[in-house]
């Protein structure tokens, strides 16, 4: 098993990383004997996962109940919340009460949302299932649900007491679930890390194949990177910025296809494409680097290029809408090197589209 | 205008206090030219004093929008928060935009969540015009809504940049509610205060009839007392809750007759002198300290008596619901002395009952 602390004075945490977590009674620390808990999963995780979770914690002697949402981006609404809230109130829990995110990043937001609610704020831990939720999500603090009219719009900075991440429950996750959690790794390595980056490009394969101690390890870089830049900004005013390397170009994909047609991951896999060819137009990004982050993101098997049709001039609106945008001036995430990222607003719309016209299909 | 600060270390803000505060620009700082603002209010409040809220902002600069909810307490839910998300939303407010509470408890407790919550946390100002909300729930960030299954269930411990205290909002306030008020006035001072419980003894008639110095003082104090006991204790894991003094007893009342039949305030009064007698019985407060709280309740235009009917062994099932109730233990706030407060579980169920008969109709 490996660990990473995150260090926030008082609301410090330990992330455990290791195969077979999960059915580990002394993963769930500081449980306890008469503590009572709430699990929130949904249908699909919890007929994996939930018989297991709920025996370990009786091991303990823990009082376990439990409450499934629909699986869905589109259930992570004030309603499943309120759900939630109605479940924590029939079963009588109180102040003491701690409640277990058993999931993906939606559940993960949601669960860690409600926690942050109810009673004005609960014990909370996450239990991340995939990929993504594990290298980012679960980590860090950020908890929200959406809005009609805007994605995490609703929500809380609030932190978990722990992090427990069985990297076995990678095995059930689909194939595509699994390489778009591979694109936000490969962009701890640009943004932070030209180490882990060549790490990245010798193992791989092995993360492909979901080998369980490449995993371990790479799982454990993910989330010291995090940590490290949430300690430095716990609220999102400086550095963790950096975190939306191929974000802005990513989010105009999802938002011109529809939310749910290309993963998030596969999105932002293509942005940091984009992002780095125009660190390339800029003078910053040799040649060399876009094409080995290229490499990296092909042998992930995410996409390359963009979607069917979307042209160059599309993204910009989208772009323009992002809330990156300060007074005006289209603000990106940008890179110098390999391994060191930056924030500018010094990019003209022209250089825009050439970077983005690299990966659209003529 | 008088002025107290809730020292509360980077989160600290003052409260002013003043007649006619609403109408001058210099009341709403620190905004300023540009600053984009959310007023949440109700029509009750909104006829009486959007207007001016609104061209003294815009007098400043500001963009004001504005968000009605329902008037009542049935309206504190989660549709009322959603309806001021997507009041947000619709006017394009982001993260540097500021929400205002214009009204009582109801208004600032769903406001600030709203607050707490919109792109996780923005700035957010009360304008409290009950005295309630200007001696007690505008001060010390605990924000609310409620559930079907239990009263203030959700939100958030979160806190404004100021608060806005116009005295003269009270003239239009009922004056039940008036009274109510001066419940929780009177309970500052029997809680924490001799002195200014002996100063209200003396200004009762002029609190009644509205004075406005002597209400700004008597507010300052409220605010300063509660200022203090949110400094020592900002999530109210200790000294905090000395603040429901007659509160247990008082609950007990509300939900018996059913929420909003008495007023809070009104159930508080005669919580109080339960309290009170409760604290004689145990051999701390005199019989003629008994007598001036009764005296004062009254003075108040506030009963001294449990409603019609309701017996002594009425109050027993509500109180042991009570979330004051610790590991089986009633827990209950009483005083050492007039001006001296703390809490015990060293009570019998007989001695309650007695305390509780004195102020029972026969
Ligand atoms: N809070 C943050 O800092 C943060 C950061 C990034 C993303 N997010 C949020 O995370 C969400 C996306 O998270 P996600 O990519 O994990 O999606 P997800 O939670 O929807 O999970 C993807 C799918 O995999 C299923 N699944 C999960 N674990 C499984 C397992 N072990 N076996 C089989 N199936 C499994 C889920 O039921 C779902 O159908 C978005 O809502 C996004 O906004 C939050
Ligand atoms: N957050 C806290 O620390 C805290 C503390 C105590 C109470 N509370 C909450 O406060 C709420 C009760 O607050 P309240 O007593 O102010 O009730 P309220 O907000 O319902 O206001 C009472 C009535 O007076 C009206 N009103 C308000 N100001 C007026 C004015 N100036 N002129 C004319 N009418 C006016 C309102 O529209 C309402 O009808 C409860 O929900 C309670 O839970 C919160
Ligand atoms: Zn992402
Ligand atoms: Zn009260």
């Amino acid at each position: 098993m490996l660990q990473v602390n995150v260090e926030l004075k008082e609301r410090s945490y330990p992330i455990s990383i290791g195969a077979g977590l999960l059915a580990e009674p002394v993963s769930y620390h500081p449980l306890k004997q008469g503590d009572k808990v709430m699990i929130v999963s949904n249908p699909t995780i919890a007929e994996h996962y939930l018989a297991t979770v709920t025996s370990t914690l009786e091991t303990l002697g823990c009082v376990v109940d439990f409450v499934l949402i629909p699986d869905g981006e589109k259930y992570k609404t004030l309603s499943s919340l309120d759900l939630i809230f109605t479940a924590l109130l029939e079963k009588n829990h109180n102040r003491d009460s701690t409640i277990i995110a058993l999931g993906g990043g939606v559940i993960g937001d949601v669960a860690g949302y409600a926690a942050a609610s109810y009673q004005r704020g609960i014990r909370f831990i996450q239990i991340p299932t995939t990929l993504l939720a594990q290298v980012d999500s679960s980590v860090g603090g950020k908890t929200a649900v959406n809005h009609p009219l805007g994605k995490n719009m609703i929500g809380a900075f609030y932190q978990p007491i722990s992090v427990i991440i069985d990297t076995e429950t990678l095995k059930t996750l689909p194939k595509r679930e699994v390489s778009a959690g591979l694109a936000e790794v490969i962009k701890y390595g640009a943004i932070f890390d030209l180490a882990f980056f060549e790490w990245l490009e010798q193992h791989i394969s092995e993360l492909v194949q979901l080998d369980q101690s490449a995993l371990e390890y790479c799982i454990q870089r993910c989330c010291q990177l995090k940590a490290d830049v949430v300690a430095r900004d716990e609220t999102e005013k400086g550095d963790r910025a950096l975190l939306n390397l191929g974000h802005t170009f990513g989010h105009a994909i999802e938002t011109h296809l529809g939310y749910g047609n290309w993963l998030h991951g596969e999105a932002v896999a293509v942005g940091m494409l984009e992002a780095a060819a125009l660190s390339h137009i800029l003078g910053d990004l040799s040649e060399q680097d876009v094409f080995r982050i290229e490499k990296l993101i092909a042998q992930a098997t995410l996409p390359t290029i963009s979607p069917d049709g979307m042209q160059p001039e599309e993204y910009l609106p989208y772009m323009w809408r992002d809330k990156k945008v300060l007074s005006g001036q289209l603000r990106l995430i940008l890179l110098k090197s390999l391994g060191s990222a930056y924030v500018t607003s010094q990019v003209t719309e022209q250089q825009v589209i050439d970077a983005i016209r690299r990966f659209t299909q003529q």
